[in-house]
C-alpha cells in the first residue's frame, strides 16, 4: 500500500523573529492562511490516506504538529536527535515496512510551497509507479526556472520509459555559471520528493550506507533511541541516492519552493504593484520590493526598497533582502536575551 | 525687570509616531534624558526667575507642560487658537507689561537644543542689554555652520556698538546657492531668540501691524478670547520685525538646533562609530548613519544605512532619513486609525 513520510524536523532561525523553537518555519503561515505543514498533509489527499501518513519531527515541535495536523498519535515519529534526512527516512521507511511489508513510500517535506497541486499529485503518482515498475529509488527533479545556487541538481542519464530516466550524477549547490550550464544541459533540481518501495530502500541502505546499515537491527528490535545513538548523520542523497545504481528520476513540472528565507516570500505571496509583500497591518508609501510582516503594531514603510521589516514575537527586524540568507550571522551577534524567543 | 516668554505651542507630526497631540516634540526627550521644554526652563536659571517665566501654549498640552515644568499656574498662557508667533508674543509681552510696566522680555522656544548653555546665557544677557540701551527690538542671529535652506537669514546693517548691528534685511528659506552667498556675506540665522522692552514691542505693533494693532484694546480689557478671535495670524518676524526700522541683531555663537525632524537627531545625540543614533533597545549590525528609537520591543537593524526606524506608541515607522522632512505627506496618506495617536 501507499504510505507517505513528511519530514518536519529542523528548528531554523531563518525566519527570526517570527519563527521560534516551538513554532518553526513549517508551522508558520508563510505562504497563505495555513502553515506549510498543514498544506503538506492537504496535498496528499486522494494520494495517501491520513492513517498512512507518517510524520518525522523533533521533540520540541511534535506536540504543536500533532495538534495542528490531527494525525494518529502512532504516526508521529519523534527523532531522539536531529541526524539529517538519511536516518529519518530509513526509520520512517522501516516503520512503514514493519506495518506493511509491501509499503510504497512517498517522502516529502513539511516546509514546501507548491503552486500547482494537481501537477504535484500527478508527479507523485508517476514517481510511485516508477518505483514499483522499475524497482528503483525514485527522485523527482524539478524543471529549473532560474540558475539557483542554493539547490542540488540532478543530471539525468539513460531513459527508462516515457517519464523516467536513470541518474547520471548529482551536483550539490553549484556556482552561478555552473548552474546556468546545468540548466542548459537539462539538469533538474533535486526536490527532496522521493518514492520507493520501503523494502528496496532498506536493501540499498544495507548495501551502500555504512553510516546506518550496521544498526538496522536496532530498528528491527524497536530500539529507536539506540539506532539514533549509533548511526552517523548523513543525508539520504549522500548516504544512499548518490551511491546506488538503482535510482531513477522523474520530472516534476509544478512550481516548488522551500521558502528558505524572508527574501523568498515574494515568490510565494501575492505582491502589490510595486513588488511589495505585506502580511499583517502594513502600510506602504512609495516603497518597492519590500517584505513586511507584523503580528501586532502597524508598520509604515515609506520611500524604501528591497527591505525586510518584521515585527513578531516582541522583536523588530530591519534588513536588506540581500542579507536574508545571512540572518544567522546577524543573530549570532545579538545578546541572547534579544535573540532567544520562547 | 526681566521676563521670559517660552513659546511651546504647535502639535506637529514630524516626530510621528513618537510625538502625539498630547505629547508633542517639546515634551519629548529628543536630545537627552529630559524634554527640550524642561531644558528651556533650565537654561533661564540665573537669567530670569521662574516666577517671571511665561509659557504660551495650546489647550491640548497645557496640563502636561504645567505638570512637567512646575511653573506658577498664572504663568501658563493658553492660546484659544494657534495663530503663529505674532499674536502669542504680543499677548505674552502685554501680560508681562500689565504685571510690570518696565518689563524687559526675552523670548525663546521650547523645542531648542543648545549645546553651549553659558554662551546662550551670555548672548541672552547681551540681547536684553542691547534692547534697553538702544531702545530697539533685538533678534539674535546665529553664526551659520552650514548652508541650511530651512531657516530664515538676517543680513546685518550698520554697527550700533561692539555687539549690536542694525538689520539690513531678512531673507526667508533661501535656495542652496543663495544660502552659500548669504553665509559668505556674513548673514546670520534668524534664531527666534528675541529681546525687547514690552512697551516698545506694543508701540511697534501699533505702528506696523494692522493684523493685530486694532485689537490690542481687547487685551487691555482682559478679553484674550476676543483678541485671538479677531486678529489675523502673522509671525512676529513678518508682522513686526521685518517692518520696523527699530530692530537690532546681536550674534549668537552657541550651537542651536530646533531638531526639526528625525533626521536631525544625529546632530544633537551621541553617535556610535558608524554614525548611528539609538534610543531604547536598539541593536545595530553593520548599520550606518541610522536613527533608531524604540519605546518597547528591541529593534535589530542589520546591513542598512541612512534609515529612520521608530517604534513608538504602537506604531512602527521605517523610512530613509532623506524623507524625514516630508513625513507629513506620508502621514496624510495613512488611514486615520493608523495615523492618529492618543
Amino acid at each position: 500500500m501507499r504510505w507517505a513520510v513528511i519530514l518536519a524536523g529542523g528548528s531554523g532561525t531563518r525566519f527570526w523573529p517570527l519563527s521560534t523553537p516551538a513554532r518553526p518555519k513549517q508551522l508558520l503561515p508563510l505562504a497563505g492562511p495555513t502553515s506549510t505543514a498543514e498544506q503538506a498533509v492537504g496535498r496528499l489527499e486522494g494520494l495517501v490516506p491520513r492513517e498512512r501518513i507518517l510524520l518525522v519531527t523533533g521533540a520540541g515541535i511534535a506536540p504543536a504538529l500533532r495538534d495542528l495536523l490531527r494525525l494518529p498519535a502512532e504516526n508521529v515519529l519523534v527523532e531522539p536527535r536531529a541526524a539529517s534526512t538519511g536516518p529519518a527516512l530509513v526509520w520512517a521507511s522501516h516503520e512503514a515496512w514493519r506495518r506493511d511489508p509491501d509499503a510504497e513510500v512517498l517522502s516529502l517535506h513539511a516546509d514546501w510551497v507548491i503552486r500547482d497541486e494537481p501537477a504535484f499529485r500527478q508527479t507523485a503518482a508517476v514517481a510511485l509507479a516508477t518505483a514499483a515498475t522499475h524497482h528503483r529509488l525514485v527522485t523527482v527533479g524539478i524543471v529549473p526556472t532560474r540558475p539557483e545556487t542554493g539547490y542540488g541538481y540532478i543530471v539525468p542519464g539513460d531513459r527508462l520509459d516515457r517519464e523516467a530516466q536513470a541518474v547520471r550524477r548529482f551536483t550539490e549547490k553549484p556556482d552561478a555559471a555552473t548552474a546556468l550550464d546545468l540548466m542548459a544541459d537539462g539538469a533538474l533540481w533535486n526536490s527532496g520528493l522521493f518514492a520507493w518501495r520501503a523494502e528496496l530502500l532498506l536493501e540499498q541502505v544495507r548495501r551502500h550506507t555504512p553510516e546506518i546499515a550496521p544498526h538496522l537491527g536496532l530498528l528491527d528490535r524497536g530500539d529507536v533511541a539506540g539506532f539514533f545513538q549509533r548511526i552517523t548523520p548523513v543525508s539520504i542523497d549522500v548516504g544512499v541516492l548518490e551511491r546506488s545504481p538503482d535510482v531513477a528520476v522523474v520530472p516534476g513540472r509544478f512550481t516548488w519552493d522551500d521558502v528558505g528565507t524572508w527574501d523568498a516570500l515574494p515568490r510565494v505571496r501575492i505582491r502589490d504593484g510595486q513588488g511589495n509583500v505585506a502580511v499583517g497591518p502594513v502600510h506602504f508609501h512609495d516603497a518597492q520590493d519590500c517584505v513586511a510582516w507584523s503580528d501586532a503594531e502597524p508598520i509604515v514603510l515609506a520611500g524604501v526598497r528591497d527591505l525586510v521589516v518584521v515585527r513578531a514575537n516582541g522583536r523588530i527586524l530591519v534588513m536588506p533582502r540581500t542579507l536574508a540568507a545571512d540572518l544567522k550571522s546577524v543573530l549570532d551577534r545579538l545578546p541572547r536575551e534579544v535573540r532567544d524567543l520562547q
